[in-house]
């Protein structure tokens, strides 16, 4: 593998930094962490977007959450026959191995995932729905959820309508898992659906009595 | 979507902890962040690992990196018939549409997901192994790089040199998707590759030339 | 003193929070509890397990219970001539000083040091009954308790009902305080015993008619 | 034991309350820490006084903080031969069995632990000195921090300085402890002091470089 190269000095310079520093002011910490091992309280699915840091917005420190982060924070439905199952992989890691107590499905504002899936189910994306693209793949996922909220008026309405079906869309994938279904009705897991607006700092929290969206 | 909870009161006030406090301070930035789009300098495929923070340990804000993470820091080979590949997705999308500068892949110490390759691959775990977890088909991925180093003396170098292993066939994977090898070859884009010691706050950054980590 | 430490960033964040939000909404309450003394209607006597937290459970805010808290809620007998009594002086400040009306002993389920009581008396922990050990010394106070309900048949039968005999111990350690016995007598305190199931969240109270301990 | 009564109806009715609502909500939680045992990441030491809430001020929920109470969050000197010494057997307990990584002192505004200790060794509280007081035997391990700093000038910041004293000599006591001096020196534990005052909501944390708590 010839082609690494090796990390840019501002990152370098970044690293000391945080080496003699937060490391050097919480090493106690990161020392037990490294021998006791993990006891996330609570796994989070969100975005790969920049823009959105759970860990921040929850005051989270390291060992806290287990996280998984792919293009707009969707689960895949149960389909033990498939191939190379990231998601499901990860998800089977914190229910089976490290038994989270929470499973936090996170959506957010401006995500270019929603929108990529919007452009292709509305036909304006050839380069997504011609069977090349990865991206154009994955959003397929959400490809039922477009169809349930496509007639939603406005552009940017459709988009955050569309943004809150994903986390919706994933929490009912994740209950096809039978281990997460389990755990789910013994008690030992609960399930949580979150959208973030990344401009106003907002967050809304899916409540499924009355199958809405509702401020934190 | 019957089985979703509320956010339990703990983040709820952490939450809004944050609002008041960092939101409030950056308000101008997230703004901005909204309405003119992302524009992360780099990708990183971290672990979903707990102890790992790569925004803490860079010193990143929100807008800065866009991340993935799955278990172990994988990247699969490129298969462009496959079914629902949410990595290669996320490569597509950081590469194709954002047009990261760089691509980093973040490895680290005490890996569960190493861990369960190397009991898989030396026969201890069959739970993994017989076709039921998907964790035992994520971690195949990483079986090519068990079988290169098992002969390794002791398993606590062993399980280094693995997850230093899955660094490396991260990116030599990566090389086999054109637009990445393209975006390489034409020097827009960067391979990294890391690899972060938890307990000792150490990291360590793949040198091509040797073919091994070197301490940054 | 050398060897103190800054405190950890995501408390520091966590606290800003707290000022900016659960602070501010409640100044003057604050300013009130410091400019005219707290007067708390109960003392809570309850274990430093971390998942114990008496305050959650009773909805009580700042100023409601004076809480002192020891490895599994023990109350040592009336010892004029002792050293360093940090229960008694606890309960003292509390009766004499502050007139508070209830003193709860709070138990709970999975307590550890009631764990540690039954290994060093069933001789399965010689680090605990060697003499060196603080925790040994102090769950001595439980060893007349073990000595009375050894005899239960199955060990998790045998670790609630000492857990139990644990509350009991401290109500009838506290009647030997004279100042204790005078208030209850008087009518002016009133004591209670209470046990915490942590997994199910039920709470039992002590009934001395019946000798039991009965679902609240 | 005869005397304990049936838990104030008022406390009867709150419980109920947090079944219904915090407990349902988070019962997965509840049931983790119960069948996975407590992971608390700090253990903190802080005053019964009804007033202060760690957990509060920290945004911590079950789990987070190991809590120990006394009055004046005071640490004995080790002492080994010593009778029940519920202080170093919490501290043992934390820092031998859990394995913590932070001990924090918490000392605080208004403390009345601090008051008659100032009032005692003033010669104007002859109920503490005359050796039947627990609060005054108690108090007694102020006294030398009494005397280092009882000539500040007027009676308002006297009290505050032995507030802040009491959190030195507590710190400069655990360090008396060779498990828990063994631990700091390795890196596995590190000690943190603050005070807060209670009636403006601020926070200040002991610098040991120049010897000062400062507004965090």
């Amino acid at each position: 593998m010839e082609h690494a190269k090796p990390l840019p000095s501002y990152l370098v310079q970044r690293f000391h930094g945080w080496q003699k520093t937060t490391y050097t002011d919480n090493q106690s910490w990161y020392r037990r962490l490294a021998d006791e091992g993990q006891h996330p309280r609570a796994m989070v699915i969100s975005c790969c977007d920049s823009r959105v840091h759970v860990t921040s917005i929850f005051g989270a420190d390291q060992g806290e959450f287990f996280i998984h982060r792919n293009i707009a924070n969707l689960v895949p439905p149960y389909e033990p026959g498939g191939d190379y199952h990231g998601t499901s992989a990860a998800v089977e890691f914190a229910v089976g191995a490290l038994k989270v107590a929470h499973l936090i499905i996170m959506g957010h504002s401006n995500c270019g995932g929603v929108k990529g899936c919007i452009d292709m189910c509305s036909g304006n994306a050839p380069e997504l729905s011609d069977g090349t693209s990865f991206v154009g793949k994955w959003m397929e996922l959400l490809r039922p959820g477009y169809d349930r909220v496509k007639d939603t008026a406005d552009p940017a309405t459709l988009q955050r309508t569309l943004e809150k079906e994903a986390v919706v869309t994933s929490l009912t994938n994740l209950m096809t898992f039978p281990f997460v279904r389990d755990a789910v009705e013994s008690g030992r897991l609960s399930l949580h659906g979150l959208w973030h607006e990344i401009g106003d700092g907002a967050l809304e929290c899916y409540n499924p009595d009355r199958g809405t969206f509702e401020t934190v």
